[in-house]
């Protein structure tokens, strides 16, 4: 492991990420308190959080954000924009009055298992387990586990009964 | 009030705004013509426009635009993604050949009430007001406005009859 | 044709793409390989990707991603966050083991005709064209056509029977 990615880039904030071998980083990221697996791609404009594991040979498409709580396995695609949250009532003060700290919620940690892939604009809320090579289509609100090469759309994101194409499951036609 | 937050973060480009005590804003952001009250927090990849006004004790997460013509109360949560929109029928040229200005449209005010919290990848319309302690769920799309107290949910945004749990009531099972 | 913009920022990303005349663009931009007509805005945390044409008098808004395979007319409105997509089956492996390269997928083309707009935080699917003048609601994932003219929203969009206002169109109320 090595505390700096394998290529430069200008514009980064990185501070506590341990990386494996051949890791790029692209600029404009704000990385701190992670471990980023050898081989994975993160793109422009992303923010991962303290104690998230990255697997290895990911890509984390540009945009994304990692909150703290998520576990990525190995060769997991996580596309544009996509969102993860870890707290299921989301307050700015505890009290009304002070702001919320870290003590202030409970964290729901997310699971996201090898071969997975995370459509662009997906949100996967705090608690759910998506499976080994499941496909989860852009744009969709995944609020519960998502079985095992199973394919997933919609809001909230159910599961779609042919695997061939994520588009043709997120939509149907335009009329 | 001070023309610059309390902290200091490298890559931030901050004109015109005018800061509480004890504002912490992280690196990334594009603050312009703005008031952002004491206490309040502002995430990485953050846009605020022109004419804003956010409370005091608000945390704006990552990857959040909050447009001109938006207010929010004390204590208002805004999640990572969060879209506030101010126009209803957006155009890039106002007569099919210059580009639109700022007198090409009608903007349509929104208001976030104290305590209100919109959860990550929500979309606000113009011309809503989110009421007192509301909790919008993680990627509605709030087209109306929404009760004090009020769980919403959805595309558009619903309200839900307890506020047990935003990610329950954002989804159900993923079957 | 020009090898910068018109106006100067700080934190820009820009390789080897080609400006049209008064083209303005914001900090904190990735931009590369691509084609930018006269007169186009883009705004701050927007990447686009190589081989894009983008139309003249467009505007790009903040936090918008246009990938690979998009042609933008003139005069098109790309709202905040809005994330076009060129793949159907995303993956990060393109055998499960090594990482997927460019001749992995089978990019899918996507055109958005002359004054059509893009509503914030739309999702853009791949293989779409969006007619000249359409209206893309916000929030909406599109996947497919959207005839001229037409205003469309939802999840997935489908056509309105009226053109009178988005934000109706992707709502109704909140009860």
């Amino acid at each position: 492991m090595a505390d700096r990615p394998a290529n430069d880039a200008p514009y980064r904030m990185v501070r506590d990420v341990e990386f494996g071998e051949d890791v790029v980083v692209q600029s404009f990221v704000n990385l701190y308190g992670c471990l980023v697996g050898a081989g994975t791609r993160i793109g422009p404009f992303v923010e991962i959080q303290r104690d998230v594991v990255v697997g290895r040979r990911c890509k984390i498409q540009s945009h994304a954000f990692i909150c703290s709580g998520v576990v990525l396995g190995d060769g997991v695609f996580v596309g544009h924009g996509v969102v993860f949250v870890n707290d299921k009532t989301p307050r700015a003060t505890a009290d009304g009055v002070r702001l919320a700290g870290e003590d202030d919620w409970a964290l729901l940690p997310v699971v996201v298992e090898d071969g997975a892939s995370i459509g662009s604009g997906a949100i996967v809320l705090g608690g759910v387990r998506v499976g080994r090579g499941a496909l989860v289509g852009a744009g969709a609100v995944v609020a519960a586990d998502v079985p095992p090469g199973a394919v997933v759309a919609g809001v909230p994101a159910r599961v779609r009964p042919t695997a061939r194409a994520v588009g043709a499951e997120a939509g149907a036609e335009t009329r």
